[in-house]
């Protein structure tokens, strides 16, 4: 079915299928999602295509701005502006900015272009129709990315610190810090105000690793714009990650390879994400413990008959599940697997488990190490139900990609498991985890979770923001 | 079918099923083997279970036998005659010499008896209906079986070497030293004339980690009837192992969950049982590039694309096989398991590899880990297609119950693969691997390995007799 394939409309046509498989296989992968793209959403993606098609890397529009860069001011307006996103960050977080940044082009009518880093090129492929979203590498700025930090001289949040911000002249470019590191005239990003201001820059460059949706929310100018792309609000990474994220050949075939030898053939999928922020060598005890406790309390995963009754009948199977463990240690799906092994479920249901990959630690600047990191995002969002663990991008994306509402495995403290170990998540959007608290109007602190019912603050992180 | 749940008649009827689920549930687990059991070999089962049901532990000739251990010589001979196999070494040399010395009791009108040691009664059921196979706990030799040796007094090879066999009285009891280690004297077993001699002893006790088998075929008086019993000669440990050896529910269980979760779904299953004698710690490159080359070589595996274009079509996967691995170490499945993760192959089957457990070293005593190295060789036997290591008698257990002719891998020799990597066996018969080189009449040496046409020496041990 060409909607399905399509993602309802998501998805352009006219691609060149066999450069990217991912596009249109992904939904032989995963039922329809509940959730469809609403009309409006489907012409602003149509348009910003159009949009980056014109004023792409070398087109006419495109050079003549590069012109501008030249210049500290500028005089008259060129024809396409541009927001570039630096690549920074682990790969949960790269995906969760860049979706953040895209967003922020369609609201502002930006180009985005895609600071390639180490590997983006490797593991994405290109989402927009005819005009490529990386950023040439003779970007005469692209020297700088590694050195912009809070203190830069065009970082915007320094300039209003220093009161160097001049209402009056129009900068040919801007670098938006922010990080999660950043500071309060950083933040001012978020202001109506500001974004005036900032609106009328023709070149911004951005560094962050925040997924920063949520506060978007809070501009008025943008609330009802959002409102009418999302009338689903908790779809916004959903759509968008659906729409932007499209695994290279090399990666979907990780994807694919690793699914039909190990999931394709069980009823029912349990993805379980481990991400430990503990130091040490795992694995932890307290980790594991919570695994399970939550797994059983929640009924993902069948308890085990530790009482061998010699006489006891093999039921007919069930149900086959397959269990898909992702974690950087291999303890967690090992323990789980040998539990499995030795003792029948009391349900009589069949338990495989699974994990792909067992780097060990985090590499960031592997190549196939990332390629791995993002099949397996992909491959948890193929499954049925999804554990998460707290704090970590990694599963958002899952859960994202997946359209799935994951039980959260809460952050343990002291190295003891939280009690209860997990809860269901409100929604599916990923959490905002360096929020803004500063009432732009009332130019005072404020609780922005308090502000709008549909942004609160996260079930995993106190202080962060997500809408649901 | 009632032909195959009773392996065309290997099994006998009237069991408790839920006791031992194994027994009858194992055909629902393999194809039907291609090998039928003779009628005799059936009928000298049925007789033998009728022989063992009168003598077995607590009836009167056992009461009446046991009287004779009083004596050192015996006066008259008693109603039954015993063969007590010790339990002795790793679970594939165990599970091989306890078929020589049934096959021995066949032969020679003597009920079997085990010594159950530290575990036997927790891997497997009891073979024979209506009466343990079990050695009494309060056998009175029982506490000397851990003693006993080449040098004992009432080892027959001892005795031959210091000339105090007299032929004219008959021992109560007598030790047969049958492990590898065993000098000429006690390899005098195999002699017609010495089997005289032991014949009438109503009490044997042995000791052995070897499969004897072999050479009982080379003792006139034994080999019309082993003849007669299997005319399919390569059939003998197929047969009695699938008479003898059925896993406890407990170990079923492992066999079965094993199986059920990611197994049971292939098109195909290759077992790779790898196993490793050199010293130091694994996995060896060496030992990988030699499973890498037999299983390419012998196609038992496709190979992997490595040029990654980018334009390659995912094609319709066109079958699926399972790889179970086993062995002590996780190196060599981890390896290609990531090898048929990170490429495609050039069939464009899919390839899962699956290993059950990884001890890490051989822990002998360790109840669970023999019950998981029970199930592991029980799994193998249930592949279609059995790479086995050389000298590995845990390969020629799983080669037996499967009825599977495997690739052996041959020994390396030095830290290097050997070339060619592997080779069909000629038969699905264990290998024994210390036979005697004597020949009885003419009391000189002769080449064992080639009186007869059926008795060979093996592929992977030169000086080692197997059956083919
Ligand atoms: N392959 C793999 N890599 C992981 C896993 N967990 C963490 N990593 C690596 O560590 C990085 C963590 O950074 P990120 O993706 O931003 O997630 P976060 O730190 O959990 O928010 C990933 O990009 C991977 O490189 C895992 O389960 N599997
Ligand atoms: N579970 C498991 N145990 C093994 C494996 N290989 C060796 N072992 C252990 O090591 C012992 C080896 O002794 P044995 O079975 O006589 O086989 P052999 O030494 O290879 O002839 C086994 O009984 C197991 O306890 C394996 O692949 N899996």
């Amino acid at each position: 079915n060409d909607s399905d394939r399509l993602l309802g409309g998501l998805l352009a046509t006219g691609f060149d299928e066999a450069t990217c498989l991912s596009r249109y296989q992904s939904s032989l992968y995963r039922k329809p999602s509940p959730y469809k793209p609403s009309p409006y959403l489907l012409s602003k993606l149509r348009s910003y295509e159009t949009l980056h098609k014109r004023c792409g890397p070398g087109t006419e529009p495109y050079k003549k701005a590069l012109t501008q860069l030249d210049q500290d001011h500028i005089d008259n307006n060129g024809e396409c502006k541009y927001v570039v996103w630096v690549s920074f960050s682990g790969l949960g977080n790269r995906i969760l900015s860049l979706a953040s940044v895209f967003l922020y082009a369609l609201l502002t009518d930006r180009v985005l272009l895609v600071d390639r880093g180490k590997d983006m090129e490797d593991l994405f492929c290109e989402p927009f129709p005819d005009m490529s979203w990386l950023l040439p590498l003779d970007f005469p700025l692209t020297s700088q990315f590694d050195g912009l930090n809070q203190d830069s001289s065009r970082c915007y949040g320094h300039m209003l610190k220093n009161h160097v911000v001049d209402n009056d002249k129009t900068l040919s470019h801007l670098y938006l810090h922010l990080v999660h590191d950043y500071g309060d005239h950083d933040k001012m990003f978020f202001c109506q105000g500001d974004q005036t201001f900032i609106g009328k820059v023709p070149w911004l460059v951005v560094k962050t690793d925040n997924y920063f949706v949520p506060s978007l929310w809070l501009i008025p100018g943008f609330d009802e714009e959002l409102d009418k792309l999302f009338p689903q609000k908790e779809t916004v990474f959903h759509h968008l990650g659906r729409y932007l994220f499209h695994p290279t050949n090399q990666v979907w075939g990780l994807v694919t390879r690793y699914y039909e030898a190990y999931l394709s053939n069980a009823d029912e999928k349990i993805g379980i994400q481990v991400r430990v922020f503990d130091v040490g060598a795992g694995p932890f005890q307290h980790v594991m413990d919570q695994i399970s406790s939550c797994t059983r309390k929640e009924k993902l995963l069948p308890e085990v008959d530790t009482v061998i009754e010699r006489s006891r009948r093999v039921t007919i199977p069930k149900k086959h599940k397959a269990v898909l463990v992702t974690s950087l240690n291999s303890g967690y799906s090992e323990n789980l697997k040998s539990m499995y092994w030795e003792y029948p479920t009391l349900t009589g249901e069949i338990i495989g488990v699974h994990q792909p990959s067992q780097e060990g630690y985090q590499q960031t600047e592997k190549k196939m190490h990332n390629g791995k990191a993002l099949a397996e995002m992909y491959l948890l969002s193929m499954t049925d139900s999804l554990v998460t663990s707290a704090w970590s991008t990694f599963g958002y994306v899952a859960q994202g990609l997946g359209g799935l509402k994951p039980w959260i495995l809460y952050k343990p403290e002291n190295r003891t498991a939280p009690d209860p170990a997990c809860g269901r998540a409100m929604s599916m959007e990923p959490c905002f985890h360096a929020p803004p608290f500063y009432d732009c109007k009332a130019k005072t602190g404020v609780d922005t979770g308090k502000l709008v019912p549909h942004v609160r603050h996260c079930e995993d992180m106190s202080w962060g923001l997500k809408l649901v």
